[in-house]
């Protein structure tokens, strides 16, 4: 698959809106590149001009405006523009990338809470994507009540998927949850309802001591 | 599968860019509906509101814009919105449909065009549109030098697709070809190198004896 061999290492930051992901993968980037390491800072849906364009399509709009299925589409659509374009380029030259989200919200949003099913995303995941996956996910854990009041606080929720409502969202969670609970060798499960400084420190602690990072400096 | 039971037909009109498609599906419908039938024409990509925003993405910007699995998911998510808010939904009140393009031209596009395989796209089809099929696909079969030569008659050709080129197309036509000939008894393989009127009486009489229509009348 592109991007295997001599490369550098991909961490995914997944979790329900609100629940820091973009703070976090900052203080993640931030750290790695004092290392240093070189990093790239991505995003999904998007993360690439094409991916841009289709995000666009994801995000705004009825939240019926898409069935689960059309929305897997889309997302994978996305994905594999963002793989090509972005993610393998980089990996191949060396660099570490973090992304906003990738595979785990897909399975979340439409596999779980879209009511699609796991078995449906992992055929899609497998026919589009093969089986490249992130040397680790992190899933930053937070009750979505507690999340939307932080989401308002910044400003509102204007994002199509969070119009779908707490009991979607609570839905999300529960997905993440048991996908970082039923593989802890490649994910990291983090109790995001801490303060920010906790919920940093815990990531980065966990991070280093899961990716060996020290002995990589030494 | 949605659709299914009491329903009106499903017709798809395939063919390379330029092999009279919108003359001659024009043609069938204004036939039908003197029968009278009750008729949806439609086409894709398209055919739905989101569906022809998806469409905008696909026939525009530069050939290699997207490669042909990112192509494929986006297809699929304009066809899954087509047959989601329009096709299934005008089949199950009985209506009659008439879609210019269809499942096929992905397999001819991006199975074997685009060199993804017929497999994937059948993996694809199958996970997103299950074993919905036409009742009947009509084949316009057309040398692509002479289709290009039209297309340019009327007014050049700009699209995406176009862009790619004679070869591309020429395994395109070779595409279409090979489906119609393994599928007699669902697809109609039309000379379009005929004149205009030739072509619509050899497609008018093959849909009559295809569907039985007389018998339906009476």
């Amino acid at each position: 698959m592109e991007g295997a061999g001599q490369r550098g290492r991909f961490i995914a930051i997944e979790g329900i809106d609100g629940a820091g992901k973009g703070v976090q993968s900052r203080a993640l980037v931030d750290w790695l590149r004092r290392l240093p390491l070189e990093v790239l800072h991505t995003r999904e849906p998007g993360g690439a001009p094409g991916a841009e364009e289709i995000r666009q399509l994801l995000v705004t709009g009825a939240a019926a405006r898409w069935d689960s299925m059309t929305e897997l589409l889309l997302v994978y659509a996305a994905r594999r523009n963002h793989l090509t374009q972005t993610i393998w380029p980089a990996l191949a030259q060396g660099q570490w990338v973090v992304s906003d989200r990738f595979a785990d919200s897909s399975r979340a949003f439409q596999g779980v809470a879209g009511g699609l099913g796991l078995a449906v995303v992992e055929q899609m995941h497998a026919l589009v994507v093969g089986d490249f996956a992130p040397d680790l996910t992190i899933v930053l854990d937070l009750d979505p009540a507690v999340a939307l009041a932080r989401t308002e606080r910044r400003g509102g929720a204007e994002d199509r998927f969070e119009k779908k409502g707490l009991s979607y969202q609570t839905r999300v969670r529960e997905g993440f949850r048991e996908l970082a609970l039923r593989s802890p060798q490649t994910h990291l499960l983090i109790d995001a309802a801490q303060s920010m400084e906790q919920v940093t420190s815990a990531l980065l602690e966990a991070v280093a001591e899961r990716l060996q990072l020290q002995q990589e400096r030494a």
